[in-house]
């Protein structure tokens, strides 16, 4: 049971902020920014940049639905985003993406544990400043979700098909059509 | 050194804040909301729990301004800002007030780690829903803006004057004024 009075139905991420629309609406909107912006990573890449730093804070709800979103921009390839949560170095993708999901990793422990070795690093692989930049900012942001999501031990399904409907919806629709203060995405069932 | 180029002369998150003012306007809306809006708690108090999960994730530009413009809207009390970060259950604050800064100090380690004797302490002493949910987030917000600090290794100003000067003009202004993306706000030198 969450630990205050938060609207039915609504899992994860959902509740509080259908219970908070006004902080909602600008938290999605970095989201849209970060996530489905203009960029020169993919927003699978980026997707798994989410995912990453929710695995490292151990946050069940956020690593299933930022990694079935992954999933979808993968072309529906699940297992890949499985091994980049669990072995990310022997995963097949760019050493650009490994550095910079080493520095998302480091960021969910600690702001001060993402070392000069860590951007040397993705700068070699051909990292930007956005690219590294945006890296730090989404990383950080999850920590802002990951907290949000277990601080107030919201509840959260099981079923792998809620969250492959629920990534199709985001993949489409975007974050900030997710929050039910937006009376019409919430009837057409669109959210996170 | 910071690890990416920031706009010169901007310590602390204003760096990059000006670097990416995309998510800089609703990152400073969502603070607005939980610091300044209308509220049950007041500016003070919930400075202090800007500052208190600044401290525990040891974020020096955070903890030093949010001090700054907590001990502002407390009358200028420097010593007792002091006190609730070393100290708070032998502070005078309020039962409530260090039931809330407990959670929030657990929130900064993780969402995991706020438990229901927690947030029974919190309801004992009078919190409301509202008050544990904003507790809760603007701590999880504090963990985003440690991050985006130390994990791009921004510098900060060693002079006490400088965060007072801050501070005032911060709690007569707001947040969102102090965007640089707001350019009679930035040249009036409004910014945290």
């Amino acid at each position: 049971m969450a630990h205050i009075a938060l609207p039915e139905g609504l899992p994860g991420i959902r509740g509080p902020m259908a219970f908070r629309p006004e902080t909602a609406r600008p938290l999605n909107e970095i989201v849209d920014v970060l996530l489905r912006g203009p960029h020169s990573l993919t927003p699978g890449e980026r997707e798994l940049i989410a995912t990453v730093t929710s695995a490292e804070n151990d946050c069940g709800y956020c690593q299933t639905i930022h990694g079935a979103i992954a999933a979808h921009h993968l072309g529906g390839d699940e297992a890949l985003v499985q091994q980049v949560k669990t072995d990310r170095d022997h995963a097949p993708i760019s050493d650009k993406l490994k550095a910079l999901l080493t520095i998302a990793a480091h960021t969910a422990r600690s702001g001060r544990d993402v070392t000069t070795d860590d951007i040397a690093r993705a700068r070699a692989a051909g990292a930007t400043d956005l690219e590294i930049h945006d890296t730090v900012l989404i990383a950080a942001v999850f920590c802002l979700c990951n907290r949000y999501v277990d601080g107030l031990a919201t509840w959260m399904p099981d079923d792998p098909a809620f969250y492959r409907a629920r990534a199709k919806m985001i993949a489409e629709h975007g974050y900030v059509a997710s929050t039910v203060a937006q009376p019409q995405a919430a009837a057409q069932g669109v959210g996170r």
